[in-house]
């Protein structure tokens, strides 16, 4: 029961989450006394749809990886995930620590055949909807091989859960500049457009909002750098507007003329929609919340991981694998 | 006299620029005829302060800069920037082709000594002021020397242009995910740390907004696609924030009382005030203009390119890496 806020956040949004979708049934891990406490605090018992199951311990927000995997095997992360493995728990979701989840999560469920190595995507708002961008900063340094699991991934995570048949794939890459991308990203460009996907071409950074494609595929250092980009200047924006709105009663007075505007503005854009990251790759469902997510939140990384399992992405990932596998061979 | 506009936003933005500045002087390179169709629009005729030199030749927007650079020894692109070479102008400023305007100048001018590539570095804003970044898309695959040069050069800048005696230098990295950072940030840091700079240590995308430092490197793939996903991530925005005034007739009458505040936001973040980007590590001055700025826009890359000369920036460059060289030897 992790990230920075712990059970009174999961829990209720875990309960809410089964209170609306009536076939769905949760597993609570975590410190009994702690899951207890909240399940009593929200007047909830226990019963065939909300099951708990004890973890004595706890991996902490700043602990390394691998002492979080080979420390503390009675963590409510590890228990969690071993419920994926054991078919206890059609998927795992967690607001811990990414870095311990990502080992945890590779150790104990092992990679998809044909995948090297997980990839951490999320979904992100454009102009015309959403698009699926991997990776988000769990690799690096990639290999073109790398990049196209990623694409292949994010395809069948995409095709899933918005059932498009197929969708398109941008490599992100750099503009109109003297060479255009690194080799890593030239030899991936080749590889896509002989996979049988959906290969739109290069895209640039200002694609990532227009929505050009479904799917948005590039190496860890990049996708993390793009998101975490895009968080600061939203806060920046934000933060501007609201100075401008409050500089004196004049414009204190159309801000409460504008108010509605802007909260459907804000709930427009409110980041918490697109809230859940999912660990792509594993043989298992793991969906990592925001550290810092409220139950509104952490409510849609429960949702993702649920439509994940629904719509069987896992099989998705491992037929187009064994597909291209089968081509190149 | 290129850029998507040519002429009538170059001219313009020089004229409105020498006007208020006594001691510019601007030298307009381009096809004669069109130079002088400007100017007789303007109503302005040349004398010391307003030159004009004729170019036959012009370099395409899309045209390849090998091509440009062996081809087209007439062109606007490459008088300009021997005029720089031959000491007749103090700084170049261009709206045209990046990678042609990059080639010619690194032929023309060379490159400082101890830099070994050109770097792209923008001014972005932040809550707090602005910051430098650099590179944004002049290398895509760069090593921790080619890292160390960049964080001379824009502590250079800012030193420079801002009279910041030893500017904040932040190494643009991936967050609290598994693995910090590749091999090649690693050993940047190293460096960066030995240099005598004030170098703040690792930051993430969220940082450069922020405004955390003065100074933020990065290689230029890494650097282009942050600039423009917030491109693209504004423009989203904006078009949102349109949608949700212009949805009903009260929405829209709550936006015609908004609209002071609204205007006074779109000022703020005006992107044509942060237009011009210096070409770095060349021995001289380079500005490159967005190609669709207009006037306005235009002018502040002039007045990028006037600062840089004035404060002395190249050789404040060669004083920091030569004693930067001096201590590594």
């Amino acid at each position: 029961m992790g990230g920075d806020h712990g059970a009174q956040v999961t829990i209720p949004a875990a309960l809410s989450f089964v209170n609306e979708n009536t076939d769905a049934r949760i597993l609570l891990v975590g410190l009994p006394d702690v899951v207890e406490a909240e399940l009593k605090r929200q007047s909830v018992s226990t019963g065939d749809r909300i099951q708990v199951r004890s973890a004595p311990e706890v991996v902490a927000m700043d602990e390394a990886p691998a002492s979080a995997l080979r420390g503390k095997r009675e963590s409510s992360m590890r228990i969690a995930i071993d419920a994926v493995k054991n078919l206890d728990a059609h998927a795992c979701v967690s607001a811990g620590n990414t870095g311990a989840l990502m080992a945890i999560s590779r150790f104990v469920l092992k990679m998809l055949p044909g995948i090297e190595r997980p990839a951490i995507a999320s979904f992100l708002p454009t102009i015309r909807g959403h698009t699926c961008v991997l990776d988000l900063g769990a690799n690096v340094d990639c290999t073109a091989d790398h990049l196209l699991q990623f694409a292949v991934m994010g395809s069948s995570l995409i095709s899933a859960v918005d059932q498009i048949e197929r969708p398109s794939v941008g490599l992100l890459n750099i503009g109109e500049e003297a060479i255009k991308g690194n080799e890593v990203v030239k030899q991936a460009a080749e590889l896509l457009r002989d996979s049988g996907l959906n290969f739109y071409g290069n895209i640039e950074g200002t694609d990532i909002y227009k929505g050009t494609t479904d799917v948005i595929v590039c190496d860890g250092f990049v996708g993390n750098v793009a998101l975490k980009t895009s968080e600061g200047l939203a806060q920046m924006l934000a933060a501007y507007l609201r100075e401008e709105f409050e500089r004196n009663l004049l414009t204190k007075i159309s801000g409460v003329v504008a108010l509605p505007v802007i909260n459907a503005f804000r709930r427009r854009v409110d980041h918490r929609r697109y809230n859940g990251a999912s660990l792509l790759g594993l043989k298992g469902v793991v969906v990592k919340s925001h550290g810092s997510a409220d139950s509104f939140g952490f409510r849609f990384a429960i949702q993702r991981a649920y439509e994940e399992a629904q719509h069987d992405v896992l099989r998705r990932i491992t037929d187009r694998m064994a597909t291209i596998q089968q081509k190149a061979a």
